[in-house]
């Protein structure tokens, strides 16, 4: 796996973030991938703060996520995100979390549309063109 | 301690709440005093999704808890909620969580104030009577 | 859709629930997959917390989840649980959440293993063959 | 306030920490309090995870956050702890949360005490002599 080219973001797992097996409790996953994409978007110069600023949000339609090995309390996590896929009306990520080691412990993809205030769909091409421009730039 | 005259909300504690400790994890009494004081307003007949209706919002001023014995996934706390104190201005209510064998586990109390949309401290007495009225015949 | 034979758990939406596009958190879905689970499990007379106490606890394996419709503070959503799967080793369930109107506003699955304290993989059919029974009675 | 001699701990808001209002929801504090005080025990020499490893853990006996104005997705929060108080058995820190223009916009405190694998109630400064040193030193 080469992640010279992603984009990769840190997480330390909290104490409030296990759960009474000892371990990360698996919803926080989906949370974590939330907090990498959001680091993306800013790295790609595509704030997501700005986009709300334009009345522009971005529902997630759906995720996934498998569990291979188990995070625990203390440990820092690296979340390697790429864009999988962009055509201006639906945006897929892939996430995967990599532990000290290196070794891939989770493995995870979102989507996500893009809608005005009044819940339209948006084509981001036209609604919003240097985001899309953006993201185009750093989709693989 | 009589509860006869004051609110009495359930919450069955989930394993997503609890932490590596093997109990629920502290910051989740917050969520459980939120829990019971929405449905304590529901019960007066002030609903606090009317009250969002209204453009009001009631940010939390303050909060505390005690806590004197943990409490496990699968058991369900009880939560006694009553209001101190309401000026119309400020809001005050503690709460009382009991286990199963009614023992006192925690206690707290969270204090709020009333804003419009433009974050303006509203006085209830005028902002919002019925709901003034509501909340004042269930103040002890 | 015949949900006369699954199992239907209630949650309603709470505050701390939300986020703020107004509407439940995405990440939310997940816990409530595990809510839901806990109670088919108790449904079933397979209690987890019994598990617990052999030793045995049950891995998320993975997760997915498609949201169709946004869901809101105060919503009473019903969430249909059933086993899709298992075999002793692998348990699959598939949830389909409902809104007060019975429309489809998420649908999702979780997948489980069942592990010994020394994290040793077990079939559920050697194990703890009551678990099994329960479950596989309740398998569609 | 002279932050000269604190420690600071910076936490930056997420999405999936934002509530309906648009703000943090105010349980999060509660949270990033424990995130700056594992942060704070372990620039202290104090790591907490070493603690768990010879069977002490640190259950919360109190929380306490007033709220005085709110924060937003994105922000990068500046946590300043101190020990407040520390005799070997109960230990109590306070939190100064500042935006990015030093406002003070929370504060709060925490209570812990120590117990070991039986519950039974220590004091630090018998069954952990070298935690009790590196906690003493850095109490205000």
């Amino acid at each position: 796996m080469d992640f010279e080219e992603v984009f990769i973001y840190e997480h330390k797992v909290q104490f409030y973030e296990t759960d009474k097996m000892g371990i990360s409790h698996h919803s926080n996953y989906i949370r974590w991938m939330e907090e990498a994409r959001m680091a993306f978007f800013a790295s790609c110069g595509a704030d997501y703060g700005q986009l709300e600023e334009k009345g522009i949000e971005s529902p997630v339609v759906s995720v996934e996520c498998r569990y291979k090995a188990p995070s625990r309390f203390g440990e820092v996590l690296r979340i390697a995100v790429k864009t999988d896929y962009f055509n201006g009306v639906r945006l897929r990520f892939s996430y995967s979390f990599l532990d000290a080691q290196d070794k891939l412990i989770a493995a995870g993809m979102t989507e996500h549309c893009f809608v005005n205030s009044a819940g339209t769909v948006l084509n981001m091409k036209k609604a919003c063109p240097e985001f899309w421009r953006s993201m185009a730039a750093n989709t693989f």
